[in-house]
Parts: structure tokens; sequence; C-alpha cells
């Protein structure tokens, strides 16, 4: 139990208002969107924090730190591996208030407090005459969430993923104290780079207070292509060529037409291919229209190799975010029977190869086991679905087989969600003794006394 | 001194061949391309070992941990900060023999051992199909130096860093275990990246031994322009609006005309164009012809906004490699009368207050300070020329100046060529006490007994 001498020193630093206790008022932070039956339970005695500032956080810190009391920071709750639910008493830090952006037009750059949401990112970009075409998340996850989580998503292909947005970070560390790392330019070789340290590093070695994300020119004009196939093999096998081509999509994604025609109704909305029985979805986005049209027709080129069916091109932006909303909807389409969701991520050479062997798992073991996702990166979404004669155990043994799929074709367990709390057992599956104790000591440095976002049992 | 039981036992771990001690053999080991009066002297005696596979790497280091003798490994010796010169007593690690290549066609990937140098690279990737547009590096630098040292270059500007190429890396601690990090994907959230640490670290936290570098499609057309302007002002102004229309070229560097005539005399050669005092030189390369027409009129667009002079257009490849051999040989046209050369980087907003600093400060100090570089990235090459009536600090006033110059610009010291030995007292520049403090602990980490490239004294 938080005693009162503590909470009133909170009060202190962070002004009443921003101090809770009161467990309705806290609920909505003891979750994430990690799927229910993997979901880590919160621990009983937590406060929730709202500092206002850099400095707030600081004062936080130094006050935690000192009695070893274990800190959660938070975003906006949309991961899915439980790294922002505290499991431990404790204090869970929203960085909510902390939500001012400007634009550096100049250098082509957004500066975002942590608690700016994606959302608030792209509107700012868009106001400026500029674009952040990334998309790493969901539109509430917030700026200091997906620095920590490196969040990936679907528009990674031309971009890449967040660790390649990041030109400056301000973050505070367990010992309190506040530091600036990285600056905007691109090419630094001043000494180690912490900055690349703490990105991916799910608000364990320090609080992101402050992130300085490139931004891009002014949108240019896209096309959104549905290309259905007979079979997950023709499909897939057209995604290395693709690559190969030297074309360069926003985004390739995969995905079964019953599951997006599922997700479709489930939205209220028409998927607007019906022949085959998979498809490939691409974005591509160019300078104008004449570039579109040639990348367009390269793709198609590469396509029709594999199938017959007609290709339907989206161009108007309101069928185009239609696509893109039943593509994102699948996840919440499935969730309510998902008892578990992966993202492995293989080479684009082993696609084909991890997708058949998913299909033998779910062959012999008779659970159903959706697959879909971010085709060009190799990262798999692969749903464990609910399947009440199968006892206890099937999800984490399924969960085990598919991550030693991934590992064997020289993948990941996890390409963008993370470690969180979910994964941490699973972690000897995929590095060395060696690189844990680097790992570890390297945790020791940046926080001594193991308070941000601790799983092991720490004193309150 | 490295007595005979030392040496007997490095024999027998490399073989009697590759273990040298006669100083004419290890002369061109001692140097690097660093500007002769600020280049670090070597030590007095150093052992030249050139191990055979990672092996031979493991048991050597595990030798010299244990014994607390500093190892230096070294690549192509291209590099600009004496990073890789055996400054105390030890021994100089060659991976020069370890230059075996792969490509990993599929995957888009080749597999280098340490010693590959850049040009086997280029090689290797073009036999295969396939490219490597960035050109980070001389020719002869070596694949773990590059990676090493984070290096950039003109290319930058398009495709990244080195630290954006690499997806694998194999190394060897100091305390010999050998690790795999990365994976052929992109996404990867499997714990702290010490995969982006160990780029750009120099050497100092473990030796890289072999990396897997993402290859792209078979090279596409280039076009190569150069764009007169009568000032520096006018020419650099230019460079954020052709980033700013979204246009991507692979480079954008700036120089002065003079500098790229007598570089052309120098090389026995012809710079093509003689109108203005300046010049942007911007490659640009499309998938096809039409492409790098469309992209060529945007920038002509732009640049026609500053300048009246004609644009010249190189198409053929050897008009354009000419041109990029003459750029690329400003430095070695300057270098017998270069005192020091920087390279600082500022955000692209400041390059032309940069500019103009700096040649205030050639006009107080009477110096003669070429500038030029790569001009998108912000990267500047700045040289300290010799000025025999200036007595002997006024290259270290100079590049304190500059530096301040780039730090008060939002910059960093060093964009391209990293901290080395001859810059190690200006770290303290621009990294705070906490900041060095973190440094040193995850050396301490890695380097126990810090035996890798050490620049302070230790026992042999």
């Amino acid at each position: 139990m938080m005693n009162e001498i503590a909470l009133e020193k909170l009060r202190n630093i962070l002004g009443n208002n921003n101090v809770s206790v009161e467990r309705e008022q806290i609920l909505n932070y003891l979750v994430d969107e990690t799927p229910i039956p993997i979901r880590p339970h919160p621990a009983a005695d937590v406060v929730l924090v709202k500092p206002l500032n850099t400095e707030d956080v600081s004062r936080l810190m130094i006050f935690a730190n000192e009695h070893q009391i274990p800190i959660y920071p938070r975003g906006g709750g949309t991961g899915l591996a439980g790294g922002a639910i505290p499991t431990r008493n404790g204090i869970i830090l929203s960085l909510e208030r902390m939500n001012k952006i400007e634009i550096d037009v100049g250098n082509m750059m957004a500066i975002a407090e942590a608690g700016v949401t994606l959302s608030k990112l792209d509107e700012s970009a868009t106001s400026a005459g500029l674009s952040f075409p990334p998309h790493p998340g969901d539109e509430n996850a917030q700026i200091g969430g997906l620095v920590a989580t490196n969040a990936g998503g679907s528009r990674a292909v031309k971009h890449g993923i967040m660790r390649n947005q990041v030109r400056e970070l301000e973050i505070v560390l367990p010992t309190g104290e506040i530091l600036n790392l990285g600056r905007r330019v691109r090419k630094n070789n001043v000494g180690f780079d912490l900055m690349q340290l703490i990105i991916g590093s799910e608000g364990t070695l320090a609080v992101i207070t402050k992130a300085t994300i490139q931004l891009y020119s002014e949108p240019a004009v896209q096309l959104t292509l549905i290309i259905p196939y007979d079979n997950q093999h023709s499909a897939i096998s057209t995604v290395p060529k693709m690559i190969h081509a030297g074309i360069s999509p926003l985004a390739v994604e995969y995905a079964e037409l019953d599951l997006l025609k599922k997700t479709a109704e489930h939205l209220n909305s028409r998927w607007p291919v019906t022949q085959g029985n998979c498809c490939l979805i691409v974005i591509l986005e160019a300078a104008d229209r004449e570039e579109l049209f040639s990348q367009s027709l390269a793709i198609m080129k590469i396509c029709q190799q594999q199938t017959t069916y007609e290709i339907f091109a989206a161009e108007s932006p309101s069928d185009q975010s239609n696509i893109l909303r039943i593509r994102s909807g699948i996840y919440t389409a499935l969730k309510s029977k998902t008892m578990d969701m992966l993202d492995i991520t293989v080479p684009i050479a082993e696609l084909e190869h991890t997708i058949d062997a998913i299909s033998n798992v779910m062959a012999t073991s008779g659970v159903e086991i959706p697959v879909y996702g971010h085709a060009a990166d190799g990262n798999l979404h692969v749903h464990i679905m609910e399947a009440k004669d199968k006892g206890l155990n099937y999800v984490e043994n399924l969960e085990n087989e598919i991550y030693q799929i991934a590992n064997s074709a020289g993948g990941v367990i996890t390409g963008e969600h993370g470690i969180g709390k979910i994964r941490l057992e699973k972690l000897s599956l995929s590095l060395g003794r060696k690189e844990l104790q680097l790992m570890k000591e390297i945790k020791k440095i940046f926080d001594p006394n193991g308070v941000l976002n601790p799983e092991t049992k720490l004193p309150l």
C-alpha cells in the first residue's frame, strides 16, 4: 500500500488533480489492447499520475527511485504485449497531458511531446504542408509509446520503422536526469548511439518525454491495388518479385478473402472484390499521376504472372481509406475469439514456407489460426483462436510451435509488438545467455534500482 | 615489449605467417587517412595479426583479455579520425583475410566478412543482378570499418547511412564470446537493439567479424546534374527547397568552382562547367528514363529560381563517373596542405547560416578554409589549411570555433568520420556529463579490461 505520506509527496510534485487513487478513475489505465486471455493482470494498489512537463517527470522519478516505487510509463494504451500494464504495486505515469507539438518546417521535422497522438502528428504535419506517411500504429497511439516500442505498421516498406523516423529524444532517466539525445540531422557519429538504444526499449530504460520526428514532403498521389489470387502460394510468391523489381510501395498486405469479407461486414462496409480466395493489397505513392501509373503498370505486370483475376484499383481517397479501414479492422473483428495474437517476422524469401508451416499447424491441431499481415516486411499476424474442447495448454503449445517456425526460418518471435510482459519468458528462445546478460547489465546502468516498468517484484 | 612467450602463443593461435613483428611489414598498418598534422602517433611496440576466421578472433580476444593486451581492430585504413591507429603497445588485428562474401538473392542481402572491401561488395551485388547504391566510403574501405564507424558518404540522401543498411552482425566480444545480432528482417523487436549500439561504436565495444547488408534492386538509370551559381547563398538555399519538394536524389553535393577546377587539374581531368563561382552536383536515380526526366525537370524548375546559368546534365556513365571522381578527389587535392579536416553536420535549415559563419572565421583569421560537402545532409567538409605565419595553436583554435558554430546551429562536431582518437577530448563539447558516464559504463560492460581500441595507457 502506498501510504499517505507518499501520496502527499506525489500531490506536492504534480498537483492534487493529477494524482488519482480511486479505482474507477484508474480502470482504463490498467489495460491495453493485448487479447484478454493472455493480458497480464494489473496490481491491486496503483496510483495514476499525469505530469504536465519534463521537470515534473524528473521530480517524480527522483522520488520513485529514492523509495524504490515501480513506475509504469503509459501512452495511448494501444500496445499488444501488456508493456504498459502495472503488474506490481506502484505508479502509472500517463504522458497524456504532455501533448504539445510544433513543426520545424525548415528541417521538415515535428517536435512532439510524448503524449501527442499519431492522429495529431498526422494532422499537424498536414497543416504545415508536410506529411508523415509511415503509419506505425493505431491513430490513438502516442509518440512516446510509438518510439518506446519501435512501432512498425503496414507502411514500413517504403519509409521504414519508427527507429528510422526519430532524430532527437528527450528522456528522463530513472535517476531523474534529463537527457537530450540526437540532433536534427541524419548523420551523427558522436559517441555510442544511446538514442537508438532507447528506441524499442519498451519503457524499461528511460521515460521518453519528447521526440523529434522526421516528416516528409506534402502527400503525393496514392493508389491502392487489390490483387486477387486463388491461393496463398501464388499471392505470397509475388511479394519478393515486387521488391526485386525495385518498386517501392508504401505497403504490401496479405489477407484471405473470407477474413476481409467478414471484417467488412463487422464494420458495416463491403469488401470491393469478390474474386479469388486471398489477395495482396498494395498501396503506391508517387510524386505525380504519371509516376503512379508507371509503378502500377510494373506491379500489374509482375502480378499477372501469378493470377488471372482482374486487379482492382482504388483511386478516390474515400475508396482507398475504406480498404485500409477494413484491412486494419481484421484485428478488431477477430478479437472477441482471439486467445493470442502473434506477430512473427521472417525473411521475405521464407514467407511462403512459413505460411505453409502455419497451415500445417492449423491442420494438425484443428484450431483456427488466421494469418494475415505486412507481407513485404515478412511480418505476419497469426491469431490463435478459441477452441473450447482443447483444454488449457493448447494456446501456449501452439505459440511455441509458431515461434519455433519463425526462429528456424531465421526470423524473430516479434517484429512489431515487442516483448512487453507477455513474452518475457520467451526471450531465451531468441537470445543467447550472453546477449541476455548484456541487456540485464545495460538495464542496471540506466535503472540501478529497477523501478522502471518492472515485472519482477519490488517493494512498494 | 611483448615477450617471446606471448608471441609464441599468438603464433599458435593464428599460424606463424599471420603474426608479424618486423616494423617494415607493419608500417602501412600504423597509419590511416587522417591529415598528417593531427594524425595520432603509433606506439613503438606492436604486433600485426591476420586471423582467418571468427574462431581465431575469439581465441585472440580471450588471450588478449586475459593478459590485458590492447587490441586495435583494423579495416581498410581509410578512416579520417585515427580510429584504427595503435596508440598503445599492443596488437593490430587486421581483418583483411576475412574477405568472403555471399549474396542472398532471395532476401536481397550480402553476407560479408569484415575484410570485404566496398568495391568487392559493389561488384558482388552487381554480379547477382542487384546493387548497393549507398557509397559510404572509399572503395578500399572494408565492411567491418564501414559498420564500426557508421559511415555516411555522399549518397546517404536517398538510402540513408550505414546504420540503415545493416541487418545482421556477427561480433566477437573482448571476452571472446561470439554473438549473432539481428536477423534478415527489418522489423525485430526482441529486446534492446545491441546491433544498433555496436554500429558506430568505432571498434571499442566488439570486433565486427561479419555483417549482413541490405542490397537494392538492379541499378536503375542515373543522371548527374551540375547547377552553377554565382554565390554560396543562392546555391545552398536551393537545397532545402529540393528536399521539401519531395524529390529524393541519391546525392546533393556543394562545392566551389575553383576547388573543382583545381582538383580536376590535379587528376589530369577537366571540370565540365565554367560558369558561376560554385555549384550543386545532383545525382538522380530512377526506375526508367521517363521518371528520371520528370525528376530532373522538377529539380531544374527549383534551381532556376536561384540561378540563370545553364544546367549541365551528364548522362553517359563515363561522364557521370568523371564528375564523381573529381568531386571525391577534392580531399586528395587539398590533402598535402591540410592541417585538419572537419565534418560538422548541421540541420539543413541552418546550412546557409553555417557556411556564412565559417566564411567569417576565414575572413577574420586570414586562414584558407575551403568548405564543401554533402549539402542535403547538412554535412560539410571544412579544411583548415596550412598557414605558416600563424604559429602553433591556430589549428586547434579554428577547430574549436567551427565546432562551436556547429553546436550552436543544433548540429554535431562529426557526422561521418567519428570521434576516433583525434576528437576524444572534444566529446565533452557535445555530450553532457551523464551521457558520457552512461557510455563509459556501457564500455565497461562489453570490455571489462579495456583491451579494445584503448587510448588510455594499459599495461602490455
